[in-house]
């Protein structure tokens, strides 16, 4: 066992632990790193902007922003930004500042202080033609090469996000805008969507291998894009499709008219974005991740049965897997772990002599419902092992007899370069231990984690659909690009 | 069908809908009126009050509070109360001015604006022998008639809250405080909860048929009291019992006694807990109510068996019982339904013009789900039957071919006199309709309610354990207590 | 020396030093305890309410508070009280939650913190004929001996506020509400100014000695009562008169009326609202401030010369004292001291190591007005000496040669018992020492104060006005009731 | 008489009128653009610059800035940036998290909302050799060609503030970082005061007439910049000198050395910071202001006595100069106008209907002072006239029989390009009305301003300093640098 994953594991073993310092320590789970929301011709766009933010708020709960253009007015742009949830940042006042028939949102995490609001999107850019704002969700892995011989040249950046770079390439072409936005994204590697809106455009555009989710709807006589389709649902538009791997959208006073900046190729979709990010009531090129998720916990059912007496899932993300599991084997699901919905950001950690006491305040095992029971415990992922450690051991001191771990994916070995906050190899508990090793390290009876054909089949589910391909690189280590192992992973948002 | 039913039908039953403007209206459901906490002799009590109102916020989101003696320091109080979750009323540095080794507790649902900040609980007072401050959950039917007969005797009231009189009746007497505390209680007719502290004793009381619910715990060398286990749980504090019908516990420097103000009854458990109110991962009386509302899924099933293509149960409350609906028929538990945590007391509500373009914020349903599909929809009360409508259409709109509405309680004809917030008889919908009549109200293709029977045996389920005695007057008028319709019906707290 | 007041002087003897930690450190000041505003039939009473208070801001900073009454809607209350400045309690949002054409408001200092709030006026109270209001600016002597057998005969009490002691007096009488109002202010000793308002009555009264400054004014078909002239001239009202010693006005539906609860005596004005605390640009019983603590200053400089090259006043109170004293003797005003006007409640106090650097923040020397010259340094009153040492010191390190303090009262040596927080007899300087050592212990090269005769011709000038009584017991210790020295002095409101 | 400024003049002219709705309205001055602060070399300079930009809170109350530096942490940037007053902006935590022993840091006004927060200063910028941080005050006659000229080679603007283009300038030199300031600096022609920071270095510069002020001083082993003395004085810091037209201070690790960018030439500082902008307890080039403004009231009293009754000063600006000029002619001075201190950026406007009603919030006039009298009102400049009309008929109203309008300085005709905030030349009364109009216009019953050549002399006194230069061009359209009228006037920073 490596040192670092010893220390972890020490961390959880003692009679008493609880949920962490540090928010990022509650749960030991992956992030995504932003969502983006976009509207174009829709009157009072902003208010749009902001439900459909909202809806999308899973996706980032540090900051929030939103720009807006006026097309009947010039075109001026109209922005704000701020640190926390749509709703904190935005109120009507706020909203009322920002007139116009078209905008563009962001949601996002961010890994630093209040000084870094200035990286909050969307960003603004002021240039020769005018005014550019630029929303992604996603990471560009040849940022900093690209950002380094701009520097050189003598350009001035004013964020540390990698998504600057578009701008800057832009601005210094000397063709049309259109042309030059093609020619920038050609020259990124990685995986994004973007939304970049001037004065008179609107943008849309996917990376070559549609890595990020994108979609495109309706609504009245406008289009509504968004990272997922429940921003759509909420906004009352059309789904009409996903935006393509390497495809280019272009709306201004003409219309909409569809290009691409690379040949279509094969999608290669997150498969996270299945397993754990996107909403469950979301689609994801035509797959429903409710179901696809419950399809998952039925796969694991028949991969690994275990006689038990209860299921449960941890709370939000696996509770539809769980559900497949309970109904595939006919062991009844249970409610055995809940989750307090009111903390958030504000709350007040416990001190270490509470949390000596026992005081929990997001997850609890519920006692009535484990004691004296063998309890199949279903989660979607495991990272360090930390958290499954933790909630093996709230189900344990719950009084469960047996707790028998179900994990809904494979085992998740290597670091992602497109968008996802993961930590460092040697941190993935996967990379660095047998399964059998991991067992022990979290406390558990038995674990099995879902086979790769498992997986692959519960998300393609009895769905002749075409169209989807994944990124699996986490679990095989198959990168759809080059990548960069010795350059920050962090996104561009 | 009355004037005002209709007029509510007709609110709904137009092509275009949503979630209603104000708070009260998004759900149309019955609302719990308070939750209360004590501590007594722990440590840094109002910390761990913090944990544990945050653990029962779910009964009360619009006013917090907190009262704190040290004992070790002449039992001077300390106090503050404010509007809001508890996570946003205290920060650290309103707890640091919180010191103490006794604590009582309350958060409140408040039915006005902020000028009724008076009304948050814990009341405070001063009289004869010091201090006093209260924190009840409950209602009090003949407040109004002592509160008129004290103050022609000249008392000053501080609030609209009928919680008050007790404390005046306790002033007014000669005898000493625990004394004057039992005759008070002895005069009071209702359902309540009370927590009553003052510089040297902290009492504790259940109103004689234990109408509201109230629990014991053990912590360390201290007592724990909670309106639900889950506060309990989350303090990690042990469970002892159920605080008894006409109990009265009195906990000061000499230690802890039981006594009571009335002899022991039959209790009449208010059943809208077991049905609603309580969180899933508590248990009334021995009964853990994901359990319970998971048998009156299954109960509901055998009654009313129909043949369908999924299950879903309106989120939050009606999960559990959706899950055994499913677990009982055979027919997939899927989410049709699902709820936006996002929201709060700051979201800005949808313009008119936004709502009529479809634009949702706290429910949606999940039209890859239900297209095309025959839905069972479960749900556990209906009151004015407008929500219902609301969903039965979402469900319609996103494409279900059938929805039959299954609801995990009888019909709600009456009022309640006890605390919880319910409205004039006319306007519920089952004592203005046959079942017939309200399946066409709500547009639904059929609907069934779970029989008195049935209920009762879910709540019993398999388990022998006595005390189960329900308060079932809002189904059968059987009030436990002698009630005056004509007063008003909202809590004392 | 007193071991106190040594210790006091110690503090500032240093080579370093600077404005103190606390708030109350800053400026070693007595301060006001209340003001008052009313208004009877305005139309948005609450609006004027907000410029009238935000007038009499210098009487009180901590807290803020407004009860409404809408003559023409049932005369039911609307209030918001809250900790801060008028402009931070108020916004448009609550103003408007405060419809009506009647107001009393009150803003305070208080002592302690949040948990406080409860004593913020106006204090509202239901009682046997509806609600009832009342904010007060002043002190009752024998408010403990009434609350002590008011508590005896059952009474709660909301607050420790003394103003309380009126509303139980009134609810517990079987008289009518006016009778019951005139039998307790007649049972009231001390200075106040109070405003009383009912559901249907407003009324207005002054202690027996009227020692607490009230005025009334005209405004339209409305009447206007404020602490100070100032706020009637910020309300566009025209001053009519200041109300009398005893007098009770009556406001209702039928008009005004003049009545009295005690036979007219001669007026007692607290002396330092001549002095310190009223608004330079407020009048008191018919004389201007400004004009009268200019002729202070002028008095002062005809008997106690000092040859000097330049005047100047301790900002903001001393200024027109610093000019009177210039014009009298030809030497120079000059501004040798200046306030920084942006401080407030929020701002971040300089840390030790700062403030030994010479960090300042409220208070500077003004170098180059100062080096080299002989200062005349003009200020209101001593009370424990700690700011006047401060100040001369602050002089002398900015290069004055000389340091000549000149005081517009006569030594300050007795406490207040009526509405003015005086600290401890014990750490008055003037009642501790001799005139000689206060210059001693203040580092002042000369210290003159004014006399008794020169500071009562000042206030009356050249005027022939009567009226003009002062209570100048601070000095004298010529209290015009009973007082209890072993009482607490605070104020009642 | 042109149409607009008649229209301005009709604003003020009947019966009832008020004190503006918008904060622009409110006091009809010029207003000063920004102030600055650096520090070098001491430790938790962030503290410092707190209470240094406190002290210029007077020059830019809009928004607040620090960026700091750890020179023994790798100099990396730490920054924070806000809307509102600097103690709004920061607070413990903020500070907390801006460590470092070099700061530089802003006050600024904007002219629009909170959209602009991007243009609050320090700017920061990263680019070839890391991060870079410029604070302004002033502005850049030719920074729009400059711009449009970088904007063709491909540069990206991140605000409209022209401060970006000596950022733009530096990023593009191919020079070291020292030699490519001074290059750029040499490029912008205009008046303004610059702190320039890196990683490694801070740069001190002022434009080559010296037109803004900004002065050095000593603390310690440290130094301190700053844009008046009075931030020094707060900061404990010793004066050392004004910086130089055209000097560039260089300090990094290697200590500090003094350059030019242009040769020196005479000194051309803002006529208006004598007047009207500096605090008075600043001094510029040597001068005090307060002793500057009272010899302009004893010019101005030279050269146009009035027999009157009372001198009363505009409150803040003008107190010192009718000091001034009550002491040179014998008239009393008098407190004949009043400004509420409370006031500020989140009051609440009266209503058109209270202010018709008379509600006044800023100033008022005192009846008591002038009623029946003759008064000299003694302002600072006369911008368009509607305020100095407001005042007239405010004194008018409070019974004043005659009002004679002294202005401290001359007639002001011609725009400001070099950072004051100034209307149009056709708003500017002086520039469209002779002497005997805008005394009608305003109301009053004579008028006169100080002589160009009074002026002078009562800036240089009897005080014998060289180096007394000043740029006058509003008075007397010399401009020291070329201008571009069609320009617009407001400043770079």
């Amino acid at each position: 066992m490596s040192d670092e994953v010893m220390q972890l594991s020490q961390l959880w073993t003692g009679s008493h632990y609880n949920e962490g310092i540090g928010r990022d320590d509650i749960f030991d789970k992956l992030r995504e790193e932003c969502g983006v929301f976009g509207a174009f011709n829709i009157p009072d766009a902003s208010s749009l902007g902001y439900y459909g933010l909202h809806a999308l708020q899973h996706r980032g709960e540090e900051s929030s922003g939103m720009c807006t253009v006026d097309s009947r007015n010039g075109g001026s742009f109209n922005y704000y930004r701020g640190m926390g949830l749509v709703k904190e940042v935005f109120n009507q006042e706020r909203l009322d500042g920002l007139p116009g028939d078209r905008v563009i949102g962001h949601v996002r995490y961010s890994t630093a202080g209040e000084s870094k609001l200035g990286n909050a999107q969307p960003l603004i850019f002021k240039y020769r033609d005018g005014d550019l704002a630029v929303a992604t969700n996603g990471n560009i892995v040849n940022a900093p090469s690209i950002r380094e011989e701009l520097e050189q040249q003598g350009s001035i950046f004013q964020t540390t996000s990698d998504t600057e770079v578009i701008a800057h390439l832009i601005a210094r072409s000397s063709k049309d805008f259109v042309s030059a936005a093609k020619d920038a994204l050609q020259r990124l590697i990685g995986g994004f969507a973007f939304l970049i809106m001037t004065n008179g455009k609107l943008l849309v555009a996917s990376d070559a291998h549609g890595l990020r989710p994108l979609v495109m709807g309706k609504l009245g006589e406008g289009y509504v894009f968004a990272s997922e389709t429940c921003a759509l649902e909420t906004c009352g538009a059309v789904y009409e499709r996903d935006v393509q791997p390497g495809e280019l959208i272009i709306l201004d006073s003409d219309g909409i008219r569809f290009d691409r900046f690379e040949k279509l190729e094969r999608r290669a979709t997150c498969a996270m974005e299945y397993i754990y990010f996107a909403r469950p009531d979301s689609d994801i090129n035509g797959i429903n991740l409710h179901s696809a998720r419950k399809r998952m916990g039925q796969k694991l059912a028949l991969e690994s049965f275990v006689d038990a007496d209860v299921v449960t899932g941890v709370p939000d993300s696996s509770i539809s897997a769980a559900i497949g599991y309970a109904e595939q084997t006919g062991i009844p699901y249970e409610l055995g772990l809940i989750k307090n919905k009111y903390t958030g950001r504000t709350f007040i950690q416990p001190s270490q002599e509470l949390r000596e006491k026992g005081v929990k305040m997001k997850l609890s095992a519920v006692r009535k419902v484990v004691e004296g029971k063998r309890v199949v415990m279903i989660d979607d992922s495991i990272v360090r092992g930390t958290t499954s450690l933790r909630i093996v051991n709230l189900l344990r001191e719950a009084g469960a007899t047996e707790v028998h771990v179900r994990i809904t994916s494979p085992p998740f070995m290597n670091p992602c370069y497109y968008g996802i906050d993961t930590p460092d190899r040697k941190e993935l508990i996967a990379s660095q231990k047998t399964v059998e090793e991991i067992r022990q390290a979290i406390n558990a009876d038995s674990i099995t984690f879902l086979s790769h054909e498992g997986f692959i089949e519960a998300v393609g589910g009895n769905d002749g659909e075409f169209n989807r391909g994944m990124c699996m690189a986490c679990f095989d280590n198959d990168y759809p690009t080059p990548v960069d192992p010795t350059s920050e992973k962090s996104c561009s948002c």
